[in-house]
């Protein structure tokens, strides 16, 4: 588990609230993009520090771009 | 090694640009983010999946936003 990071935590919260916004639960994300909805709870909470190729499929199946994504995270 | 994706290229592109506009070599970005040159140069050939930590400390000395970063690679 990484250390919390106030980018990883900032980061954690704008996949949250994009999730959300598309009325996905971490388990409905989790079958689209192969990764266990346990360890999308854990980049949401900000304890897991994701490859750059995840955060683009995350981005992907959210419906957002990556640069959208972290611009909303104010990175 | 991570396989290419064309996502990793475009990515690993963006980022030699803006080196190369800042005028960096890659050892002195690796001196400056404790990353090694190798590893950066992987990075900027797209063979390489960093975590997206990493990616935000190498904008930080690249004195560019993640966001604008990927913004830049076209994603």
């Amino acid at each position: 588990m990484a250390a919390r990071s106030p980018f990883l935590t900032d980061l954690g919260l704008a996949i949250r609230h994009r999730r959300e916004d598309q009325r996905l639960s971490q388990e409905e994300l989790g079958l689209q993009t192969g990764i266990h909805r346990n360890y999308i709870g854990g980049i949401e909470r900000g304890e897991r520090n994701p490859s750059i190729a995840k955060i683009d499929v995350l981005a992907q199946a959210l419906d957002i771009r990556p640069s959208e994504l972290l611009a909303r995270a104010g990175h």
